[in-house]
């Protein structure tokens, strides 16, 4: 069983995982990514996945054989267990429970030579959606606490598979940047009685030397204090609390944005690795499912510079491009 | 003048440093380090730099030429800049500063062929004096808050430079993580009455199985939630806040602990990229120097699982390494 421990001064949990490797010469400095030989995620392999959970497929096919457009199955190597209870516990200082959760993969589509970028407008949407599915299930289990929904795109990135595929981990804890948000949302709020997402967006929309998509309801902009060259966040102009709150209507509206964006940052970028981050609501009473302080969105990191543990060791970024100048390359790129 | 801007919903300030890098072709992915032709950082180099700061040298030898067993200087492209005014102001909802701080480069050794892991006890003793001296004088500076000492070894743990460098970034802000520590150390003392720092020591000593290096003046561990496989933190055994508080016997003892880890940690991962970060107390009156609640230490991260941005997005670490396992490969291993 997966463990979960808690760092005592920073209030951070980490995931101890010795599923996929344990001995030190297993980490020979990032070996390359394995794509020798047969993919798992494509159709005809279906039988090499453990069983799926969710699929769009046409109606006159079979579960877990081909006839899908999209594919939910859990990860392999899960990092943590659906199964058992959390047994929380102390050990004199520090702090302990089981590594509880899920960790599911989405395989965004059956085409092995398509990214995110490259897949239709539907295709995305339905991304999007089955991200709102899995969602709306697992917020049902009261051992939860967090859904991190997120994407790795390119080795530099961390993806271990080619095949275009976000991930999913549910967990019994809040992530601490999550919590951080939750908090400094909840604090902005309780003095101003507004949304601090909203407030940024309405000033983002005035200024607008930031933004880099403008739809009918979703905003996509270089936020002001960038960590990374050319990081684009992603917002419903609608005030939404959680991401299940998205109706059909809103995703599709997401979609076009989202499209737009992936193929903005390739024309500027090229090819390149990057993450992707859903900032969604918590599970827990410590930040109520109230709707009014918190606002979803997406959060998209091209793995640019050559940045380490420093970054995690300190929270401290140096970024070498302008948000501005970022935004504007990515405005005026011609799709 | 490099910007210092503020997340509204973190309160993480980041730094916008355009010095180095401009247009989106110029991140063409993670470029291999630049180390053809002459390097800046070797004896009869010395012009290629700026003028040191401070040096170790031979009493007949003349600043800025050979002789020397250590130089700090300033960095050539640096983050922040030493004059100027701070000129905080807010822009609606955001706050910005200027960059106004010291980024200095600590060339360890002459030695280019060498590593920190292989020049000698003494070498070592050398740099952490150096980077007490560098501290005593940048916390006279009443503009600066924070004073960050850290080493990129190795290209993918950020390193551009081969030659065995440490480099300092001193501070307007104090950084995220850093705050949160403080903060989280204070919390502590404050029910308490006792440095969380001191508990866990004691703990670690009593249990064992986490030790790695146990020399009369310092320890070496394997910390309870690490996040990284191989994680090690150096600790002084004695109560001290503030790395400055520390004798040069201190250091002479921290040297030994310091360069066994290295030796152990290339024993048993073989050559390997890592960062080294020094966590010490900030100068801010929000965090008062009173020494009690605080405990500087050094905490090593080796650069071996692949992740990326999805960590610094989420304050989430799965590590595949269990830290008892991890620090009883480091503390068999033969030196």
């Amino acid at each position: 069983m997966p463990e979960l421990r808690k760092d005592p001064i920073l209030g951070r949990w980490i995931i101890i995982s010795t599923e996929r490797a344990a001995r030190p010469k297993d980490f020979k400095i990032q070996p390359p990514a394995a794509q020798k030989g047969t993919c798992p995620f494509c159709p005809g392999n279906e039988s090499m996945t453990p069983p799926e959970i969710l699929a769009y497929r046409s109606p006159d096919s079979r579960p877990n054989a081909p006839g899908w457009t999209l594919r939910v199955i859990p990860n392999k190597f899960p990092a943590l267990r659906i199964e058992g209870n959390l047994d929380r516990s102390g050990l004199g200082v520090y702090d302990r429970m089981n590594g509880v959760g899920a960790h599911e993969v989405i395989i965004e589509t059956p085409r092995h030579d398509l990214n995110l970028s490259q897949v239709s407008e539907s295709a995305i949407r339905d991304v999007l959606w089955s991200y709102r599915e899995r969602l709306v299930d697992l917020k049902k289990d009261p051992r939860l606490r967090y859904v991190l929904i997120f994407k790795n795109h390119g080795e530099a990135a961390g993806a271990s598979l080619e095949h275009s595929h976000s991930q999913l981990i549910a967990l019994p804890i809040i992530p601490q940047t999550v919590a951080l948000e939750l908090y400094g949302c909840k604090a902005f709020y309780d003095y101003h009685d507004r949304c601090i997402f909203c407030d940024i967006l309405e000033q983002e929309l005035e200024q607008g030397s930031r933004i880099i998509e403008n739809q009918p309801a979703t905003v996509a902009f270089a936020p002001y204090a960038s960590r990374f060259p050319f990081e684009v966040w992603i917002m419903p102009k609608k005030h939404l609390c959680g991401y299940e709150d998205a109706t059909a209507l809103d995703l599709e509206d997401l979609a076009r944005t989202f499209s737009a964006v992936l193929r903005r940052l390739e024309k500027v970028l090229g090819s390149h690795p990057y993450n992707l981050i859903l900032h969604t609501s918590a599970i827990d009473a410590r930040y109520p499912q109230t709707p009014d302080y918190y606002h979803w969105h997406f959060e998209i990191m091209p793995t640019l510079t050559r940045v380490a543990g420093f970054e995690w060791g300190t929270g401290f970024f140096i970024n070498p491009v302008l948000p501005e100048e970022a935004a504007r390359y990515l405005r005026e790129a011609s799709l």
